[in-house]
Order: structure tokens, then sequence, then C-alpha cells
């Protein structure tokens, strides 16, 4: 071993990546997380906090046989005495462990089995402005019964999610497309065992929103090209095929449209109620998937998920059947679901863009199969608790600056007992208050402290008031204000500062906070 | 690389010293986070989420130079072209991060800067009975002053902290102590300069609660038989070293005896206040430091923080002065206190002990130096949450288990939208309620599961049932009770099961839970 040398000063940094949260970044999500824990509460679902260490064999995917099992995300070897330990990681989700923990303890477990997570999740990917390695998931996810009735519910919980936390109703839409019914529309195209032209046809519907129908198109037939004047490839499908593929995708297009269409509805005398779009959108699908086996099962499905949120209350203003939701090429396996935002907000480049998705989930039965041998059926929704923060900062519904305490002054550093003393009697009306501790010397620094604290309320009491019984209690959100705008009339007329008997302290220090609300 | 084969099945278990909470576990700790939080926020401390990952060269304590930085921590090599990336380690505690954040954020900060955290921490131990590689940890400090007025509102601060999470006044003590006062007393003895022979003191004061008086007589002189029949070393103190420490240990041997000691003091006319130990604590210390300036300090140091507590009416049945608080040999550097429930509990053998401390903190001075070279004095807190959580369970509290859902039971599987509507009723009544959804073939299942759902009521409706509009609605809690105990008489009276129209699902659920409570 090298012998010990002079360590340079470590530096003050977060590895790449990562960030810290201070103060309102912490209790908004906070109280965010206990809102949403409340309606999954309510609706059956119980908590649950994994380990966030897991084994690397538990979390799957990644091959225990490489020698750096790390590959996206961020992994150790155990140390034991032959240095042969087993490779740990850091959770990347919260369904991976999930899966884990049902197979672990499915004897102990209720069947099905409703459950909550939320916690943070750890990616060992390239960092990018505003995608941290470090983030966090709420999930809900009901394992244990392949009932479309579990799937409705997780919609309609998502629904009242978003209401509890801030998103009225018609800033969002929850959306939900079946995956059978896209491998269905895929058969009748004749790309029933095609995998790899299945996977291309997907990845092309996942760009129907950039490129639009035409390009869609033509990178399904004979390739386009793109903005740069690149030449894309085409899948190579038949005009025929892709005509299908197109019809299946305009349904979004209807809806998209879907006020001029309810009112053909309405006008047609066809059906009265607001959601006669779902009907309209599997009538339309039933006819494309022809006679698919799975295309069929994928439409039934959805017929009863819209069948059952509408009994209980939840149209199609706030969840719709949507098919060109593909939510990625990964594990799922029936029903999709996706919650947006739908309201208009300006990018970084002062551009208008929709704020798009906040949420989504599916079905998925394979994961505790890994485990156990056995399938079991499950379903589950994830909701992005940064992005819906940063959404409802957006729209001015969370405030973007939290109020300081009150600051008591120290005007005479020996009578600091005085000083707490005050804070004790706020602090015990409920009112968040602290005595300045920095060194007391240069009154300004106090105020200036108050300042960037955002402090509503600043207490003093020198030796002069003391001797007369009184404090002074400064309105600082007013005063402010005042410095800002006023006139010297209402300067004069509107004083921020006021005197006040000590025993009437707490009682001032109310009404003012009263005023400033 | 070998060519891939076939996977046997992953084991299902989390990795070895980790564990998964579930249901009330996970709730029950939130609600006590956030009740914390609420404190602290009152007393004017914000909010800091720190990553959960830092550089092995911020964490420090871990020499970037050896091979493998992960001796006590979960650390691994970032990936790099060269393999040759940043050492990165899951945060051991919560002090160390928040020393790299405010060197870091310093500017930006305000001075002092009063913050909290919470979440969980990572040892890479030895896992025991009970004590897990994952835990968690919730801590206040105070960065950037000297005054004693910041440790004595944290101890203030702990002590509204306890009450609010439901221990009351009397099952637990806050003791002060100070280090400054210790390293007076090494000196007195003659060990100012001799670190080896002062940190085997310290070690030996900690063994007081252990070995008695006596023993440690023994141990800092010639040395003693351990109740094994070994011979354990001495510190080789003379006996009249070790006199002034017996002495300053037996200071709380007299607070041990507090109510006698008060009764004699207020009959000697000394004081009539409850703070009158805390003067007489001071007044032995004073004694036993003889003229040693740290010594000295020390003392005043700790009548300050006494006075300004007894100013805010924390009084010695809540926070008091106790020689005996040793806090580890960590890197505090004045006031050390810590929080022990006084009341008795019975051990795993039954046997009947004191359940201890659940908190500990104190004043640290050179935290952030290592970063940016200049002293920063700091204090703080730190609270262990599972402890406490556990003592308020073992004083029943808090529920050791918890209601489950109102579960609507499937009685015909083509209503399964009726039973939605039900539930969404409850629901938007405020009511925790779900559907059955697994295969409702067998009805006893349906009753199994609400059973380990711990349910209060199950909601019954059969064809017959909705051909008259009725539901049936049957109390679990008062079914349990009667197939308990109830006589046959009492059963007949008593029933648990009610028939009601449909429109009063909601009211009569209602009035079973209230019943229930």
């Amino acid at each position: 071993m090298a012998k010990p040398k002079k360590q340079p000063r470590p530096k003050a940094i977060t590895p790449k990546g990562f960030r810290d949260y201070f103060g309102q970044e912490v209790t908004q999500r906070t109280e965010m997380l206990r809102a949403i824990a409340d309606v999954y509460h309510r609706y059956g679902f119980d908590a649950l906090e994994s380990s966030a260490v897991e084994t690397v064999e538990a979390l799957g995917k990644f091959l225990p046989d490489v020698d750096r099992p790390n590959e996206g995300v961020f992994a150790w070897q155990e140390v034991d005495e032959n240095d042969k330990g087993d490779w740990m990681a850091l959770r990347y989700d919260l369904t991976a462990p999930l899966a884990r923990v049902y197979a672990q303890h499915r004897n102990d477990l209720p069947t099905p089995y409703r459950r909550y997570a939320m916690g943070p999740v750890w990616r060992n990917e390239k960092p990018g402005p505003g995608r941290y390695r470090q983030f966090y998931q709420c999930d809900a996810d009901t394992v244990g019964t392949a009932s479309m009735a579990a799937d409705a519910e997780i919609c309609a919980m998502l629904s009242d999610t978003l209401e509890t936390v801030g998103i009225p109703r018609g800033d969002y839409l929850v959306r939900v497309n079946n995956r059978k019914v896209l491998n269905g529309v895929l058969e009748a195209m004749g790309l029933g065992e095609d995998a790899t032209a299945r996977d291309n046809v997907l990845r092309t519907i996942d760009k129907f929103d950039k490129v639009g129908e035409a390009g869609v198109r033509e990178l399904l037939t004979k390739g386009r090209l793109d903005a740069s004047g690149a030449f894309i490839d085409g899948v190579g499908l038949s005009e025929d095929q892709a005509e299908i593929c197109i019809q299946f995708l305009t349904t979004k297009a209807m809806l998209a449209n879907a006020v001029e269409f309810q009112q053909d509805v309405i006008k047609a005398g066809k059906a009265g109620t607001p959601n006669a779009i779902n009907s309209a959108v599997t009538e339309n699908l039933r006819r494309l998937v022809q006679n698919s086996a799975v295309g069929l099962e994928g439409v039934q499905e959805l017929e009863q998920i819209a069948e059952l949120l509408e009994r209980q209350g939840y149209n199609t203003d706030r969840i719709t059947l949507d098919p060109s939701v593909v939510r990625g090429l990964g594990y799922y396996t029936g029903p999709v679901y996706e919650a947006e935002l739908t309201f208009e907000i300006f990018d970084e480049k002062g551009r208008k863009r929709q704020f798009g998705s906040v949420s989504g989930g599916g079905r998925y039965d394979d994961l505790v199969k890994r485990f156990t041998g056995q399938e079991v059926p499950a379903t589950g929704v994830s909701i992005g608790v940064d992005r819906l923060l940063a959404a409802l900062r957006e729209k001015g519904r969370i405030a973007a600056q939290a109020t300081g305490p009150v600051v008591v002054t120290v005007m005479d550093r020996d009578r600091m007992a005085d000083y707490q003393a005050m804070v004790a009697e706020l602090r015990n009306a409920g009112v968040r208050a602290e005595v300045y501790l920095g060194n007391p010397k240069n009154f300004g620094n106090q105020l200036k402290y108050a300042d960037k604290r955002n402090s509503p309320i600043a207490v003093i009491e020198g030796g002069d008031e003391k001797a007369n019984g009184i404090v002074q209690i400064k309105d600082l959100i007013l005063g402010a204000k005042i410095a800002e705008s006023a006139t010297l009339e209402e300067w004069k007329e509107r004083p921020s500062q006021f005197e006040v008997p000590r025993g009437d302290l707490v009682a001032k220090v109310r009404e003012i906070l009263d005023s400033q609300d």
C-alpha cells in the first residue's frame, strides 16, 4: 500500500446527474405524495416500501455472467472472503421489486394484492438537462387478477388522483388502449408472425405525432426524406397494409376532433351519451382487426373497461379510449393507459406546446413468473410526481416561493433568553418563528437575513422597548410593497411597523399574518 | 465471452441485511416523519433532500487511494472510457451530505442555516437481528453559529417533537452534557496531553451503566476480573486521578435520586425552582474541572443552555444536565445531548429494562472545513424514528394492526359494474372501499380475503337483493366478537348482518364504522 500522502481538499459537488432539493421543492413533493397516498389508500391499496437495494439477479434484465452487470443500473459486488460476493444494485423502478416482493411473500399477502409504493429510483444513464439519475416514482399495482375491473379501477383512481393534487377536470385526459388490439391490427396486416416487422411498425406508430399521417404512410412503405434531407428507410409494407394501419391511427385524429364528432353523433341521433365516442372507437377497431382472435379479445376488453368506467360516472371528458397510445415496446400484454395534461405551456424557447404525459401504465403478466414459474396477471400505473409538480408550478397552482418564519431580531445579545421566550410563545400559538442566531452586532445583517429567509415579519425589542414594556413589529411584506410603489402619502397612511405592548406580541403577529394572506 | 446458457430461476429474496416494510409499517412511519417535520418547520428549519449517492471523496472518512474504498459504505466505481471513473457511494448518514451541501451552496443559503432532512441511509456492515443495512434517519442541524442558543433550541425542539409524536412528558428525558467539561476533567486529572489515555478514560466512562462505580474505579486504575473470569487491563491511573473521574460520574447518581435531592434542596431553602438540580450539577462540575480553561468554558456553556431553556419553560423534568452523556468518541466539540425514553419495557427474554436512547446529537465544528478550509460551527440532532415507532407500539399508543377497506363482494360476475358503482359511492363519501377482484366463484374465498385484509365490513348484493332493491351489510368486527364469545341469546339480540335499501348503503356503512371505533 502506498504511504499516506496529504489529501487535497475534497470537491463539494454531487456526482454527475444527481442534485439536491431545497425547502419547498421537498415539502411540496411530500405534500403531493401524501395526497396521492390518500387516494390510493381509499381505493384499498396498501403501502409497500421495499429496500432500495436488490440483488442483480432479482432485478433481472441484467445478466450475472457478464463481468460488470451494471448496464443501466448502479451495481456493485458484495465483498466476501473470496471476493466473490453477490452482485447488488439500486432499484431502477418500483415494478421489478414488486415482482420480487410478491413472489417472496405471496403466501402472506392477500390475492389480489393491491399495493402502492413511492420513492426514489436510480438509473445509470447519461444525465442531460433536466434528466437526473435519481428521481421519484409513485406506483399503484394490482397483482393476481386478470379482471378488466382492475384496469378500469386504476384508470378511475388515476383520474381521481390528478384532480386531488390540483389538476382540474378538462386539464387532463386519461387515454386507454390495448396491446391485443395493436396485435390484432398487425395480424390483419399480415404481420402476425414477423416480429421484426411488427416492432418496426410499432416504432413507426410512435412517430405519428411527429410526422403525421402522410409521413407514417411513407415510413410504413417505401421510406421518406426527413427534414434534414436524409433518407429514412421504409418498413416495406404494401399500400394496402399501410392503409389498415393509417385507419387505425386516424381513430386518434377522430378523437382530436371529438367535439365535432360528438355533435355529428348527436345530430345523427345515434346516441345521447357523451361516451358515444368510445362506442365509435371500438366499432372502428372491430372492423380493423377483422377476424384476428387476439384483436377481437382486445376490443372486448376495451368495451368492458369503457362500460365499467361509464357506470361509475367517468365519462370521456376524463377517461377515453385512444388507439394511438403505445407506451413503449416493453412488457405490456393487454390494456395500456396514459394520463396527459392537455393545457398548453411555453417551452424554454418560448414556443407553445402541450404539457404532455405525466403518468402511464398497463397490464403485464409475466414479471412474477420469472421467480415462480407461474403466470401471475398484474396491472399498474406509475405517476411522474416531479413532472406533475412542474405542471402545477407552471399553472401557478402551487406557490413558487415559500413564506419564511417570523424572525425575532437580537438587539442585546445578553438578553437571548428574552428573545427565545418570544419565539417559544409564537410557536406555541402555531406560528413559525425563530431567533436570529448569527452575529447580532450589525442590525442590517439581521434584516438582510430575514429578507433571504423570505420572512413575513421581524420583531424588534431593544433596551428602550424593554424598559417601556413594548415590542416593535415590522410587516416585511407590506414594507416591501410600500417601498416598491407607494407615494409619500400612502407611506404615511399605511405604516408597516407597529409598536405594541409586549403582552400583545402573539395577537399582533397573528393579525399581520392574516392580513398578508 | 461465454455463450449464453439457460438461466436458473432467480431467488425472490432481498439482499442480506435488507428488508421490506408493509402497510402500516410504512404509513405509521410516514405519519411520524410528517409530525416531526411540522415541529421542525415551526422552529424555522427548512427541508433539504440531498442525493442518496455522493462521491466517496465528498463523504470523507474513506480514502480514494485504496483499491476498494467501500469499508463501511456501499461504493462502486463509475464506468468511463478508461474504466477509471470516480468512486461513488450511498450516504451512510445525513450529516456528511449536509457538510457537502453547505460547502457547495453556502453563497445562496442563509447563515445561520437551519435545515432538516429525513430519509434512508445505508451501512455496509454485518447485519444482525434487528440490525439492517438500510434504515431511516431524521436530522435537524443549525450550521454557521457558535451561539449556545442554537444548542438550547435543538434540545427544546427535541422535547417538543417527542411530545408531538406521542411520548408524554415524564416518559422521556433530554440529557445534556458538554465535551469541553469532559476535557476539563481529563485536564484536571493530568491527562490533558495524553490522547490515548483520554480515549481509554472516555471508553471506560461509557461503561459506567454496566459495571457501576466500583467497576469503573478498578478499570481506571489496576484493572479488573470481568464476569467471565477474564482479566481486563486497567487504564493505569492513580487513585487520586480516578477519584476525580468518579466524582464527575456520581453527579449522574445524584441525578438518579433527583427527587430526594430536590427535597433536600428545598428543605435547605437553597432554591425554590425545580431547576435547582442544574445549578447543583454545574457547581459540582466547576469544582471538578479546577482551573482548566476549556473545562470552565464548558461549564459556562452548560449554564447558558440551562438558563435559556428555563426561561422558555423547559424544566428539568424535560431537559436536564447530565455529565454521564458521552455520545461515542466521534467528532463532537462542545455540547452533546441525548433523548432517552424512561419507561420500562420487557425485552425478548421477558426481563424488564429501560427503553433507552432514541435520539442524540451535539456540536461539531470541523465538518465543513474539510471542503472550504474555514471552520464553520454547527450543531444538530438525529432521531431514530424506527426505535420511536417501536416504543409507541410497545406502549400501545399506535395501532398494531390497520383496519382494512370495506369489501364489496361479487355475487354475479356479470354485474361487476354495479359493484364498482357501490365502491365509487363509498369512496366519494370518504370510506375506504374495494371490490373483490379475485375469482368470485367461491363465496367463502371472498370472506377469507376480507378477513386477511382485516376488513370491517362486507357488502353483499346477489340476484334476489338486486331484484328487491336491497343490499346485505355484514359487520365483520362485531361478527368476529360474537363468534368468539356470545351466548345464543346475545347472538339473536345483536345481529351482525343488516338488510338495507340500496339507497341507504353509504349511510349504513358509515353508521357501522362509527359504532366500531
